[in-house]
Formats: structure tokens, sequence, C-alpha cells
């Protein structure tokens, strides 16, 4: 039944920001009507969703049925396969919302439940579960960060006002949402401008809970970053990566490093960070996801190289005006309207007092609405 | 019951574009459970709701209730006062939605049925009603015009491209809706900046029905128009009126009204147009809403004046970035966020591929949500 699955949706989410790059999972066991046993995916590298929900039962789970979001696991990772447990415990029937887009998975999971006898049935609320596991999707077939790119401007289009105050157009609520979102992701990402002009923490601070704080990235293609800003007096405290260039001068590399911050240099197109070539880096490096909160020349460059994913753009009840006020999107731009970069599945909906618009840049992203 | 005064409601809006600065009515007379007889208010000047729908009674309607989008009438206009009608022909109640906000009216028609033996109830469906209405809530009470600013921007703040591209940027749905709105409102205004720049017609043309074509206004302190634009080469057959000031040039003027456009010249203010003393005489032409079009600075300029009442801004899924790309409201612009204009009621839909956000300037017009 659909009300148990949700509930397997709703467990996995309480692994955000603690469990990448590995997928959310939650799992739930019924027997008679009644569910006996539930559990998630509750850190990286802990035990899966359905080991936590076998372990946490209230009684024998012979004959039970289980509801799980993701594809249980036949193969040994960090921890024995999933579907070898399910198996010897004598589960009956497993619910499955969506498959393991892992290659090392993909249906083998299925295959070994189905050839030990028990029931498989694949779908229930799938489009909740591929939404919710958006980034590992992309991560775990592409090896490349899922990168969301998060705006907030005032209803006529501006990101600050002329004289470049920008505190705060959006409302606290949506603030707050934006920690939130911090806190699940693996990295933020500024770009060196944002630091000079905001000096921002980009810290994860949600205000009922504890934050699991993302890598602060800070891109700065000439080494630019001032050693008296926040994110350089806090990198021993909080995990840091400058990318940068070999136009970087020597002396301030060691300046930059002696913060504790990381460098990561990469090559220079038209004079600036290769932006590609450091989107495989830092995949490589494990980083699954980016928050990328701008400035607007970086967003473009991303939205340029067809390296963001997803869209949202916060839309606060304020107008300012000024022919000049910066908006979310800037650098060279795009000259034609029918060139324009179309985004898919857009929605809206209201956030506190503000408008959040969500959106994918890709066909392949829409299935997972927001 | 609330489905007749829905009903009523629906038919009142068949009015629109075509009763102004009347207010948009709609009757509907219930018997037993059945109507027996409806009716609206269908141009300026012809009969009132109330009148069409006794006229187009089935039956007698003694005895029957109706319902009625607003208070009926107590006083000669251009017609006779539709209560003594009601009283005359027996109706036994009426339901209001909501009272007339003209002085004229303002209860009267209310205590004049009262006073001769018939139930009246007040307020069903208020809300809608004075959504509907709130053109003519505003102009009858203040004898200013309603004003509308209506823009179509980018998911990232663009009304246009760089290199000044803007067509187009809402979808076809999007586009005929302003054409529905051109309809409904008695005029349409831009800045000669977009006259110059856009060259637009600035008609409705509305894809299944007949229009009624708004009064085009320029503002226009200089009197730059281009006598060969589209506004120039079509004013004798729809009406258009240009709002200038004592810097236009007498033999301009003389081309100018050789096109069959009217002359409007107010007093300059900070060496433009004189917007606060336009309107006021606007109003007393009897023109009761404006659909403000652009361009950005003339947008600003209203909205510095306090005299816009509501939002209408159009969202396409596209990004065209480009740090020089127009935003909707542009002009000097406010300095600091916390000084923003407070946009009140802000509402959100999907429109076609687009969504559209909607809202208004002042609290008092909040209630009337879109």
């Amino acid at each position: 039944m659909e009300k148990y699955m949700k509930q397997a949706l709703e467990l996995s989410k309480k692994g955000y920001g603690r469990v990448n790059p590995n997928p959310l999972v939650g799992a739930v066991i019924v027997k008679d009507d009644r569910i006996i046993g539930s559990g998630y995916h509750m850190y990286f590298g802990g035990n899966h969703a359905e080991i936590n929900a076998i372990n946490n039962a209230s009684e024998s789970v012979e004959g039970a049925t289980m509801y799980v979001s993701l594809e249980p696991c036949s193969h040994f990772g960090k921890t024995p396969p999933c579907a070898n447990q399910i198996i010897s415990k004598k589960i009956k029937k497993v619910v499955i919302a969506m498959l393991d887009p892992n290659p090392l998975v993909a249906g083998n999971g299925v295959k070994i439940l189905e050839e030990n006898g028990i029931d498989v049935e694949i779908g229930m609320l799938e489009d909740e579960a591929k939404k919710i596991n958006e980034v590992f999707v992309k991560y775990i077939s592409r090896k490349l960060p899922f990168v969301l790119m998060k705006t907030a401007m005032t209803l006529d289009g501006k990101i600050a006002t002329y004289t470049g105050d920008s505190k705060w157009i959006s409302s606290d609520l949506s603030r707050e949402f934006v920690h939130e979102i911090r806190h699940r992701y693996t990295s933020v990402m500024v770009g060196i401008g944002t630091v000079i002009s905001d000096n921002p923490s980009l810290s994860a601070r949600r205000s009922n809970n504890e934050s699991i704080q993302p890598i602060r990235i800070i891109v700065d293609s000439h080494g630019k970053l001032p050693l008296d800003s926040k994110i350089a007096l806090t990198a021993k405290k909080n995990k840091t990566i400058l990318v940068t260039t070999s136009m970087l001068l020597i002396e301030k590399e060691n300046k930059i490093k002696e913060k504790g911050i990381e460098i990561l240099k990469v090559s220079t197109e038209n004079n600036r960070v290769n932006l590609k070539e450091m989107i495989k880096i830092l995949g490589e490096k494990g980083i699954d996801s980016i928050l990328l909160e701008g400035g607007s020349t970086l967003n473009f460059s991303f939205l340029e190289e067809g390296i963001v994913d997803k869209v949202m753009t916060f839309i606060a009840p304020k107008i300012v005006g000024g022919a000049s006020g910066k908006t979310p999107v800037g650098g060279r731009g795009i000259p034609l309207i029918k060139n324009a970069i179309d985004v898919k599945n857009i929605s809206a909906k209201v956030y506190g007092k503000d408008i959040l618009l969500t959106a994918y840049i890709r066909e392949e992203d829409s299935c997972l609405q927001d």
C-alpha cells in the first residue's frame, strides 16, 4: 500500500546531508497491516535501510512485506548485500519504489530476490523516489556532481539594488530553506566576486537542527581571495577548496594554504578556470553535489558550459527598480531570445512571503518535479 | 445558494471591455430551485443586469429570488433605478455579492428594497465580486484610473537580451491573455522609448473573439513620436492620445495632430511629463483603467509616483544571461532593499509554459486575489 512506501520515503529523507554520495533509502516492514520494523540509511558507511529495518523489527519478519525506496543491493560494498539478508530472514514480498541506477546493482538485487522465490513489485511512488535521490541518480551514473543553481531576486529581477545592497531580498523562511539545502548538499560554491562583495561564511545554519557543513568551494582564477575574509578565517574548521589556475602567485598560494584551504589548480579557458575540468575533478574527489550560489557571472559561465542541473529561484514580493541593478545571471549573455536556455518542468510554490520557482535544465532530469 | 451567485459572476464577466467605466454586473433569477431568468450588463449605457434578467425571465418573477453581483442601483443614471423594478415585479428576495462603492448608491439600493419588504442578503462571494470589479471599485471612489503594470521576463529577470531582442519571451498563451486584458482595459499605455524600439501597434487581438480596442496612450515628454510608427499610422482607426509637455515643438505638434492623434499637454516635473497630473486628467476624461506595458523607465516612474495598483509578471522558462540585459523596472531605482516597494498578496499560477505572478501594491487592493 502506498502509505507504507510514503513512510519509507519520508524515513529516507532523514539521511539528507549524511549519506552522500550514497543514496537516501528508507524501508518499512509490514505484517498483517501493521508496521513491525522500519529504518533508513543514516550515515555514509552505516547499515543500509533494509538492515536497520530488519534489526529494529519488533517481531519475526518471516512472511512479512518490505517497502523499500530503492532496490536492495546485491554487491559487497561497505556492508554485505541486503538482498541476502532479506532472503535469509524469509521476507515474503519486497515492494521497491525505484531500481538502483548504480551499474553495480542495476536489477541484480531484484533478480536475486526473485530467484529465491520472493515476490517483487517495482515502481510504487517511483517519481517521488527519483526526486529524493536526484543527486545520487546523476552522480552514480556519470560521476559528475549534481549542480543546483540557487538565486533570490526581487519581483523585478534584481539580486541587488543599483548600490549593491542585497540584504535581505528573500524572507527568513526562504533563507532557512537555503540553510537546509546547504546541509543536504556536499558542497556550496561561489565565485571570488561574491566573496569580495558579500564576505559570506557559506555555512549551514539550520535553526532547529544540527547541520552538516558543506565543503566550501571558491572559484578564484587569479587568486584574489582576501586573507581576512570569513571564508579564509574559518577554513581550519570548515573544509574549503580554492579552485584556481597557474595565474595564482606562489607567495599567495602559500598564504592561502596556511589558512587551511586546499588548492585545486586546473587549466585555464579564456583566462579563467576551466569549469568543465573543475567539475570532473570534483566528481572524482567524491563530491556528488554542488549548491551554486553565484554570483551572476559564475552562474552564466556554469549555464553556458551546460553543467547546471537544477535551478531554484526565490522571488521576493519587492520591487527596487534601477537600470543597473544586478540580475541572477549576468556574464556576456545570449544575444537572441530564440537561443535562450530553455528550462523544463518549471513549477511554483509559495515559500513564506516569497514564491519559489524550481526548474530543470535537461529533459531527462524533468521527471523529477519539485 | 452559491452556485447561482457563481453563475451571476460568470455572466458579469461577459461585459469585460464593453461597460467601462460602469461596473460589471450579472444577475440570475431563481424560483423553486430553477433559473427562470438571467442577464448581465452588456454595454455602457445599456440595461442593467437586473433589468435584463427580469426581461428575459421565462415566467413571472413574482416571489422569486434574485442573485446579483452588485447592489441594485437606487438612482436615475442612464437608466431608471433597478431597485424600483425589483419592487414592482414583486421579487421576494435579493442576494447581493457586494455593496455598490458608488457614493450615489452606497447602501441606498438595499435600504429601498428592505423598506419595501424584500429580504436582502449581502456578501455572498463578495471577494470574487470585488476582484472582478477592481477597476470600478477604484475609479468610482477616487476618479483615478486603475493601473495594471504588466511585464514579461525570463527566469533570470530580463525583458530583453543584451542586444535588445525580446521576441518572444512569453508563450503564445500568455500573449493571448495580454490581448484579453487589452480588450478589457479602457486604455493601454507605453513610453516613447518602447514605441521607438519595438514599434508596437498596441491593439487587442483576441484569436477567437471580437475585441474592443483600447485607447492607446503614449507618454512622450519631448514629442519624439516617429510619424511612420505603427501607432501614428493607425491613429485614425484606433483612438490615440499623446501625453506631452510644452517641450513639444509646434511643427511636430501639427504633424502629430494630422495623424489623428489627440495631444494632451501636462506640466513638466524633472524635465518630463508630470505623471500624477496626467493620471488625474485621464481619470477626468473617463478613463477608468490603464494597462501599463512599459518600458522599464516608465514603469519605475509610475511605481515611484505610487500610481500603480496591480502588477502582473509573466515569467518564461528561459534564461538568457547578460549583465546589461534590461529588467522589467529600470529608472534610477531604490538604493536599499529595506526601502523596496513591497507588493501584497503575491500569487503564482501556471500560464501555458509560463508562470504568472500577480500582486497588488496597496494593502486595500489585496482583498482582490488573482
